[in-house]
């Protein structure tokens, strides 16, 4: 078989429907967020960053670089070995003993990243509590649904953020079951926000566990940063907290939190947990003071709102339409993947704006988006070039339409 | 349900037949590897590691660590998205051209982990191409396993390490088959060599694709640590050639190599792939350095091969049994998860050596043992005082000698 010939079958339909992926290649620079230079043309080019999710610009704090490049000087680049076999370090106790703090659990258990700790938790929750059932919300991630998939245990998809449906598919279930509820807080791509309370009361009127994923949500929701379940002190009735470090910290990696006795369990019989090599320490320590920063600092939190808030003014002003929602994120829908890469090909060659197409698999097809995601490091300079630039590129569009 | 009591009670069995397991918390010193400070006992204490998989010191490297520094304070500490959105920098462009380069392959694509990029693979080409059936060397890793397993293709496991048993499965295919051969170079555990040549042969009188997973092997065999492919000049006839940045090289990250079309292919269609944040810039570029140092550089690779012989010729001057094989890796096998965690105590306690205990599900139950992998920083003096502890204790536990 030429294996070949069939790989670039595959890869031809994708282009033929728009959805070949061309990543932009970046260079980010430290003390200038959100600003980058891009290596897509021959010379390297200064472009402002709208669609990253190190969404309060962590990753150039100064506290956290330097605790990353402490912590490198004094014990090293890797950890060297599995959590098991020699990897489990210092800073990984003192990382896990911060997130556990954060959310207010027993404990928390680290994973290489947030897609490892969904896929790793929920596939060994769904294949080894007896009789397991995992209820997933219908617009739940990638890594919530490969790791329920991965489990076998049976599985339920409710409807969107629908409480309602949510208590009769339970109530629907055989009494030996034992249910698991899975649910975003922040949804990322639409950026809406699961009503947390009538899905927790539903859940524990069923007697089922609550699995929750705060990944667009930890560091930016809550007084210190715990997420929408410590925004709305919900965070003692969920079962498990998943987060991730690679967003709102800033840095990278995943975790779970939870009793004593489930982060025990996890760490015990997961695979994706216990068969790969540990996060580096300088990763762990970075993570740390990013974490306990947040917990101290409402600045970064206070000035991200100000300015999601003044871009959704001026796009509501000039009639561009985004999906309505309470968090930071603000997705303007394009629902076509060939004009959605254009629009973002203009906005990157002629106005040094990066907001990557979002596409299929990503988003549903026929829904494709540009994703804004404005921090506290967006310049009111940045968001009004910004909608210049939008203005420009919806005005040429009607014309386009108007002529066609 | 009482979850709570449901983990209690499946942490209590692994509890009784001695395989709960124990990290040991330690904390690194660059400049001192393989010295490290354990948080064990109530004062931290300094003990020697015996069994890292920063196999060449490479975490501790000053070029290694300065290219981790340098970068986080050019770049910050994370690359704020996944490769689609925002994260794909520069320094993941530079390590992919240099992963290629070491295997002579097209092109490489990173993942998160060893783990990541094993699962992630593994399960796209069995999912994807019609008709898939993976053949799994019984050894196989975890990561190999949940990867098949997640794929749902055809699966079908041949003897450890046997070309004449894969001949006969692969013939025993129907047809329409598409075969893909999974095997490692390096065994973990056991520390045995594939007989690379013989298998390769076997898959290509089959037009079967060959998938191998170098992660003991990368930055230690072959003249520029392209691993046992490149040593035995097979890396042009394998199809796929997976590694790991977290072991030999001493950082964090995996990835695969292969042709354009493959990578293209699984960078565009592989959840585990698309779905999480790219790996830290100041990562990359780490790894980056020691990959291209260990292309250059024999000295790590000689002065290893050197330690491994010398403790070998030591235990076996002892009758200290241990597993026979030609890599860096010396089993010496307990047989039994209380006996090993015992001497593995005692030689942390009373001599500051560590040694993990390998038990279930590391290893199949009754063959724990302890692995010692020697490295070009065990000093001569490390050996003796490891050989010298080991004898005390075999004389006190009168275990079974080779030559008794
Ligand atoms: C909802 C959700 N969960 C989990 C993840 C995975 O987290 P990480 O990027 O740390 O792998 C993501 C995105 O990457 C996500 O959007
Ligand atoms: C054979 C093999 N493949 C893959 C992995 C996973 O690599 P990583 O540690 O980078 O996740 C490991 C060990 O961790 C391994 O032993």
């Amino acid at each position: 078989m030429d294996y070949d010939a069939m790989f670039k079958g595959a890869l031809e339909a994708l282009k033929k429907e728009g959805n070949y992926r061309i990543f932009a290649e970046l260079e980010r620079e430290a003390g200038a967020f959100p600003k980058a230079i891009s290596h897509a043309a021959a010379t390297p080019e200064e472009v402002t960053v709208w669609c990253s999710n190190d969404y309060l610009g962590m990753g150039q704090h100064p506290a956290v670089i330097d605790a990353m490049c402490e912590t490198a000087r004094a014990c090293g680049t890797g950890a060297g070995g599995t959590r098991n076999i020699s990897g489990n370090t210092h800073q990984h106790a003192l990382l896990e003993a911060e997130l556990a703090d954060l959310h207010g659990k027993e404990r928390a258990l680290l994973f290489t990243s947030g897609y490892v700790s969904n896929w790793a938790a929920l596939s060994t929750l769904g294949s080894r509590l007896p009789n397991a059932v995992i209820l997933s919300d219908e617009k739940n991630h990638a890594s919530m649904i490969e790791g329920i998939r991965h489990s076998r245990a049976g599985k339920v998809i409710w409807r969107h953020n629908d409480p309602e449906d949510l208590d009769a598919k339970l109530s629907d279930l055989p009494k030996e079951a034992t249910p698991i509820v899975a649910f975003e807080s922040v949804y990322s791509m639409d950026g809406d926000i699961c009503p947390m309370e009538e899905i927790v009361e539903v859940a524990e009127k069923h007697g089922a566990m609550t699995y929750l994923d705060e990944v667009h949500a930890v560091g930016m929701y809550g007084p210190r940063g715990g997420g929408v379940s410590e925004e709305r002190g919900l965070a003692d009735r969920i079962t498990l907290i998943e987060g991730t470090l690679g967003k709102a910290f800033g840095v990278v990696g995943g975790y779970i939190t939870g009793s004593e006795a489930l982060c025990d369990f996890i760490r015990s019989f997961a695979s994706g947990f216990i068969f790969t090599t540990a996060l580096p320490p300088a990763v762990a320590a970075a993570a740390q003071v990013s974490v306990a920063h947040l917990k101290r600092s409402e600045m970064e939190r206070m000035r991200q709102r100000a300015q999601v808030k003044k871009l959704r003014a001026r796009l509501d002003a000039m009639g561009i339409p985004h999906l309505p929602n309470d968090s930071h994120i603000i997705p303007v829908m394009i629902q076509d993947p060939v004009k959605c890469r254009m629009l973002a090909d203009i906005l990157m060659q002629d106005f040094g704006i990066y907001v990557q197409p979002i596409n299929y698999p990503t988003v549903p097809k026929g829904t494709e988006r540009l994703r804004f995601t404005p921090g506290p490091l967006h310049s009111d300079d940045d968001i009004d070039h910004l909608v210049r630039a939008l203005e420009t590129l919806w005005r040429q569009c009607a014309l386009a339409r108007a002529v066609a």
